[in-house]
């Protein structure tokens, strides 16, 4: 494999050297990611596949759609990524999914699940447009990202659009927790051993047998297949029924057959899909076993399998996630009326532990954001209180819903979005950028986001008391501040503020964790005997206004702080206040630049917007020097 | 049908009654929306369905969700607003969708479509868990609606729920355009003449008779018979694969058949669907023959079925909707890479004009509103240049398929969004009202809006210009200002506003076509001898700095004006310009409050709203009087 260095290379070899190939591959992945972290169970699965695609394929002529792009390291190492593949997921090094600007194999962006046959039946018609008949379109789909609704609306479109489109189904049950719903059901009916397949083959050879019975027999015979044809082929199976024309189930780590079933769809015209039933973690067998926990293990020691687990010899502070998994309990337990929902994120929202104590309370409802808010939605009619937790970046999925089923009614449903701010490694694709700024422009709707862990927990149960209406909760991936988090509860005033520091000339006013960053900001200022003073606004929407009324009466230097983007946020939302009340202030806004932000830790993402201690403490210097005219 | 004045009278009739309330019902429909204007033909279609649900089921108790809501004027005049329905989508009166607030009848508030099973199945999940096991929950969608991700998300979940659920499919092959894709040919097949029914039928009576051959041949037929089971009754329809009971196809306007069906489907627990076929437009022949013609006719003569058209002895200006439709047509009659796309409006956006000259470069992809998004990258990442119009209010339903599909990759696709601003008679699920915020908040994106068709027409030359990216163009419902629209294109640079009127003391900045009203305003203002200076900034992103470095300068009071929301819309991206660049003015901004904004005429919304003409007077007099403090 170190000498393969694009699908060119990878096409001079035998087929009989492809197996070898997929050795040193899936080797090189535990090698590598077992060093430097990133997402290990989904790449191990698929490098028979990958392997056979690019093998096959004309790439980069031919087009792949890798759907989500946890599972494209394969891919990555083929196209001549291998040797920066050390930098993956790193601060300016490779991105840890397929993108558009970093190589000409990658033939969409993607991060997100479920756009891929979309993506790829648009590349299709294109082609066919322009003529360029021979060329072949491929999205790679696990069956978790299947149930997506983009992902069924793509269908619904490419049967009926005569393009050359393959869709590999890469159907290993999971998509990062186990995938669920009635179409994983489907699936798994298909490829257990009473399977469709079997029951068409076993039809046909029944059928064979009666045709000898005399010429009576052979007429029932003849009209039996008919019947079953006409219903087996063309409606029997949920994919076909959307005319696409479906193939399998096989074996998606048998190289061989896979190569030679490729080699004949290739010819088959029209819009197609492949069922290939594959293993997470295939070859590494602790991540077979443990799939949810091998998604994505960070370091490990690839002999013993055992994950590096930093040791603290003090007590640390836990993940935001795992408050808001514990508070819900706790809240539950005491208020009958609280659910919990998540579209497919049990482990990454900590929602799985209610899932486990409270089984008939919290629901996953698979990759499906819309549906698990209007699903809210409607829980929010019978005086139900759903937690609806889903990532900053995934609820862009949601808007609609958001708004058409839930604040145009007022309905009382808790939006706890979870990486909100920049998201790290996973990059743009992942950041939590755009949240107050779309959020916030919704009447009814309430958006705060707490400073730390207790006061997570207290927005929490303040948004679950009873009149309130649509209530976000913002918070950002990783760690708190407060290693004692679990304090009694108390009620926050709806748009009510709090005082961090009192100070002198410059006042910061942060929204949510990242005011963190302006006390550590402060603590060095004082050094220089800069005092400005730190409000903790707690609301971007409402407003604490008594406060502000208070601020821009005191301060004529003010600076808003967020982790989010600066148009349309929550520093816009201050200037909105001060334009509305006839205030004049020097109004300096930190926050995320109308740029795409790469990958990256976040403090280095932070400092590169301008955002993190330093800027904070830079911004208090530049603003102490300038006079305010006025 | 007098006396019926909620369902509980209806549920004293005798079931041979239901037929004259049938015919009752349908002529009030038609007697109203004949001289009052609405959505006609789909509550035609619905009424024996509405007749049948509401004498069956056990409402408001029982809970009824309609899907989209413009079928629903039935079931609005049977749940006590027969009185009142005279005063449908007026300014004040009731609203033309179910409404939670109206009724508590209305168990969901729709508008956008395929909500409706997310919604009840939210409904029945929460009923289940209250212990309320005899609570029946009932969603009828159509078969349009059937084909967005949302209503496959919600099947998914639906199918392993286990929860009371009855879907009622209403197959009338018709979104407001007829109803495209796989899933459509796929109900067809089921209703036309080789059914799947009729071949399990025939399958079963022929295995009844093979069996008569003797015992081999009765070993073989009852294998047959179980290979037939399996997969007949478990695969072999597209919503038994997802574990939803299927029973049907029934006719629609049966009244008896739906009462009888319905009371056996009532004692039948966990989801399932009963496909009903009918015609939109039921009853009234014309409704029938023409169905897209007759979704929203407006008023018409009820005996001669001949449609009021206001006749004017000028030339009228056209709907921004047909300045696009024809504009494409020319645009792309000399850029042979431009293609069209709509999610199931060809008639609403006037993309039939190119789907009919060129129907291998214009696709309506069915109501999914993401996959036209996803599906337009696809295309652009061929080097095509598509056209993707979809209403403001729904193009909710595809942000994430812009940020991360679109705008992350940089990719050049035109998004035209038509009804953006308030949308009038539709109401609150209909306003445009968030996407400058939304959109402008997104890096990459373009955000233009045309002061009238002229440059309606420019700004589409612009955007299909080689070296764009994303590029927004957002224009509303109704019609323009240029009877004589059909000018030589010329380039607009991008980011480039224009000065309406130079003048004093006061600017007003307009985004858009209100920018028409900010005229109307200084020709009235002008008898007052104020001569406020009129700037039709035409982007929201980029601003045009070099104009406002200007603007800022020479004035101290400025107005903005926008037919959009105030939190986080234009006037705030002027706030933060001015603060960036550190600008001090009183700026008044004018749009849209943070509130839901009901249904009405649109200058009746821009006035309540305070951006119609009278509104920009008031506040350029307000400003006048006021001293600005430096």
């Amino acid at each position: 494999m170190g000498q393969i260095d694009s699908p060119e290379d990878l096409r001079k070899l035998e087929e009989t050297q492809l197996y070898q190939v997929c050795t040193e591959l899936r080797q090189f992945i535990v090698d590598n990611v077992s060093v430097y972290g990133g997402h290990f169970a989904a790449g191990l699965g698929v490098v028979e596949l990958t392997v056979a695609l690019h093998y096959v394929f004309n790439t980069p002529k031919d087009q792949l759609v890798w759907d989500v792009g946890h599972q494209a390291y394969g891919h990555k190492i083929l196209t001549g990524r291998r040797d920066v593949f050390h930098t993956n997921r790193l601060y300016k090094g490779i991105s840890g999914f397929p993108k558009r600007s970093e190589s000409p194999y990658d033939s969409f962006g993607v991060g997100h699940s479920s756009t891929s046959i979309s993506a790829a039946l648009g590349m299709a018609v294109g082609s066919r447009y322009k003529q360029e008949l021979d060329k072949q379109h491929i999205a790679v789909i696990g069956d978790g990202a299947l149930t997506a609704g983009l992902a069924f609306e793509a269908m619904n479109h490419a049967g009926v659009s005569n393009s050359n489109l393959l869709i590999v189904l890469n159907d290993n049950c999971m998509a990062i927790d186990p995938n669920v719903g009635a179409l994983k059901d489907y699936l798994t009916d298909i490829t257990t051993s009473q399977t469709y397949n079997k029951l068409r083959d076993e039809a046909w050879h029944i059928l064979g047998k009666i045709s000898k019975f005399g010429p009576n027999a052979q007429t029932i015979a003849s009209k039996i297949e008919t019947a079953l044809k006409s219903s087996l082929l063309k409606n029997s199976n949920l994919f076909e029924s959307l005319k696409i024309r479906y193939f399998g189930p096989v074996d998606g780590h048998d190289i061989d057959h896979l190569v030679n079933i490729f080699n004949d769809l290739k010819n088959i015209p029209g819009p197609k899909i492949l069922h290939c039933v594959t293993t997470k973690g295939k070859g590494f067998p602790l991540a077979e076993k443990d799939q949810v926990k091998w998604h994505a293990p960070g370091k490990f020691d690839k002999l013993t399998g055992e994950i590096s687990i930093k040791h603290f010899d003090t007590p640390q502070a836990p993940k935001y996630q795992d408050v808001f998994g514990h508070t819900i309990v706790e809240l539950a337990e005491k208020n009958p009326k609280i659910m919990g929902i998540t579209p497919a994120m049990p482990s990454g929202s900590s929602l799985n532990i209610m899932m486990e104590k409270m089984p008939d309370r919290a629901f996953d409802v698979g990759i499906a954001e819309q549906h698990a808010v209007t699903f809210s939605g409607g829980l929010a009619t019978q005086g139900l209180i759903p937690f609806c937790n889903i990532y900053s970046t995934f609820m862009q999925r949601a808007y609609d819903s958001v708004i058409h089923d839930v604040c145009l009614q007022n309905l009382h449903v808790v939006f706890c979005l979870d990486r909100a701010g920049v998201a790290g490694a996973d990059g743009p694709t992942h950041h939590g950028a755009y949240d107050i700024a779309f959020m916030r422009c919704i009447p009814n709707m309430v958006v705060s986001s707490p400073m730390n862990e207790s006061e997570l927990r207290n927005l929490m149960y303040t948004a679950q008391l009873d009149g309130n209406g649509p209530f976000t909760i913002r918070y950002p991936r990783g760690q708190g501040v407060m290693p004692e988090w679990r304090l009694p509860f108390e009620k926050i005033e709806i748009g009510k503020g709090r005082t961090v520091k009192e100070g002198e000339e410059i006042a910061i006013l942060t929204f949510g964790p990242i005011g963190n960053n302006a006390v550590d900001a402060c603590n060095i200022l004082e050094h220089e005997e800069l005092t400005p003073a730190h409000y903790d606004m707690r609301f971007a929407k409402p407003l604490d206004e008594a406060l502000l009324h208070k601020i821009f009466k005191k301060f004529k230097k003010i600076i808003t702080v967020e982790d989010g983007c600066l148009m349309g946020g929550f520093g816009s939302a201050v200037l909105e206040f001060m334009a509305d009340n006839n205030y004049s202030a020097k109004i300096v806004r930190l926050g995320i630049p109308d740029k795409i932000i790469e990958h990256g830790e976040q403090p280095q993402l932070y400092k590169e917007c301008g955002y993190g201690t330093e800027g904070i403490v830079e911004a208090v210097r530049s603003l102490t020097s300038i006079v305010h005219q006025e």
